[in-house]
């Protein structure tokens, strides 16, 4: 493996490998080695540490390294994060990114390039943090027609309005809290303004009714209009207002829609509080499933992102049947 | 494919096929084609019709033909279940099973069968229904050094305990209720003893933790004995007794128990009422993950059923790389 991006995951993920690659090995067979860490800055302090000689500032020393059979992009944005997964797709390597903004706006042009170079992208870390809801909806209800998705995708969002809601704050208190306690951009927009949940909506409801949604398929309205009246007005109504992501297929005609919304106490979705995320995904035969995590921070997102890798090294040891799992001695 | 055992849940598989094949093809790439059912009974009246010419009471009729590549086996039980998962795997094929009580028992040697002949056994149907929780073990979670398990496994127990606190019933009406509604068998030892919730426990534990957990490693004990006082009590402390399947591991020493427990209303699995189903999973990077769904009934079980026959059937047609969902037009 390569990493591309030092950063707060990328080191989560080196220190999942420094913690569990053992485990990983006796539970899957992989034996995962992380060959290169490349950062612009390579000097600085990090949570964990990473033997000098594996650290370069190069992206070369990973896209041209004919060893490195897996590239994990951490670096965000569209570029010059699109130009390193298309080289290292052309250079014969699986890609494992979380980059979610990039693969909403550009995923059919990645994923063509994926399958002329005989190679898959994997980005589970993207959406959700640590709860499996791609591989939830790639292999574990492809049997439904679904019907609908509602998320809460954006921790900050919730963060906010779970603030509001119990202690009283208003928006731009309530945003200042986030920002100290680190779930919240010095420039929140991307995230109060339901970009972010955009993004994995978008990505989310192409899996899910297995149509190509790009982000303008989708109203999106954010949360920083909100006032502490309308929450208090919810809740004498025995509802919570909560930054919804929703997609729905009423018979063929598809609704994408962003945007904060008064959800019953009852509801399923009513009781994820503070940065927590949930999906609930509605099947014509599952029914309603629910799957609520972590959906940010160094670790859940690490233990996207190095699943994603062991299923890259799976794929590349050749995927020996009968042997996905260990069932132990 | 061939179907063995046209029950309730093997009807459920047939009217998957029915409704949603070509919805199927079109985001996974695979086309399913049901080529036999057999069943002892062949004639009896079911919520779905399949042609005459398909239908037969002889087994071999699928494990003997060579045009067959997955066999579904929904007949549950010990035996004739195991003869025919080992006769369908030595003649080359891949099994979709349910059979969690098979399984518990026996999963060392039947996938030590697999592996032989090089093929696999897919049973997401045989722990929580329509959740994906075997494959968000397997293949979502295992960048992480499982801490713990929580589960509420069996829906029949689940909807007693609900009833009893909702509605005040004792435990015997509570029975009666759920045996009326379809929830509980005429014979409901299986369920309310603990034992259904403890072969999931054997085969979910396993795979969290790699290790080779039998039946006789959980501590079970059942509903039977929970009376109406028990109830009201609990809910004086502000909590609700649910059956808890759990597994921790507390530093490498392990405890693995069914029982029922007093669990306060903010815990995740407090919510989860009547005949649903959820499982709490406690990795070291993802945190806290919960998933929630029907955990069993004629749908929900075909929902993961059918999940598992196109994953065999893709190792069939040779994993496309790159191609394993669609994007959509």
């Amino acid at each position: 493996m390569g990493l591309i991006g030092f950063g707060t995951v990328g080191s989560g993920v080196v220190r999942v490998l420094q913690k569990n690659s053992a485990l990983i090995e006796r539970k899957t067979g992989v034996k995962l080695v992380l060959k290169k860490v490349v950062d612009r800055n390579i000097e600085k302090k990090r949570v964990v540490s990473v033997e000098r000689g594996k650290l370069s500032a190069n992206v070369d020393d990973i896209l041209n390294d004919p060893e490195i059979g897996i590239v994990i992009e951490l670096i965000g944005g569209y570029s010059p994060a699109k130009e390193f997964i298309i080289r290292a797709l052309r250079n014969g390597k699986h890609v494992v990114t979380a980059n979610k903004a990039l693969l909403a706006r550009h995923k059919k042009e990645i994923f063509a390039e994926a399958e002329k170079a005989g190679k898959k992208v994997f980005f589970e870390a993207s959406v959700a943090g640590g709860i499996p809801i791609i591989l939830s909806l790639t292999r574990g209800l492809t049997a439904n027609n679904i019907e609908s998705i509602e998320g809460i995708l954006n921790g900050t969002c919730n963060f906010i309005l779970t603030k509001m809601g119990n202690e009283g704050l208003e928006y731009v208190e309530a945003l200042k809290r986030a920002q100290e306690l680190g779930f919240a951009e010095a420039d929140p927009a991307l995230d109060v303004g339901g970009f972010d949940a955009m993004h994995k909506l978008v990505l989310l409801s192409s899996l899910a009714f297995g149509r190509n949604f790009e982000e303008k398929d989708v109203e999106v309205k954010g949360i920083s209009s909100i006032t502490k009246e309308q929450i208090d007005e919810a809740k004498k109504e025995g509802k919570k207002i909560k930054l919804i992501a929703e997609a729905r297929n009423a018979g063929g005609k598809m609704s994408l829609k962003v945007a904060p919304k008064k959800i019953p106490l009852s509801h399923y979705l009513a009781n994820v509080d503070n940065e927590v995320n949930a999906v609930l995904v509605k099947g014509d035969f599952s029914g309603e499933v629910l799957f609520v995590g972590k959906g940010a921070g160094m670790d859940a997102t690490a233990s996207a992102v190095v699943a994603d890798v062991i299923e890259a090294a799976k794929l590349i040891a050749g995927e020996r049947r009968g042997k996905e799992f260990n069932w132990g001695e």
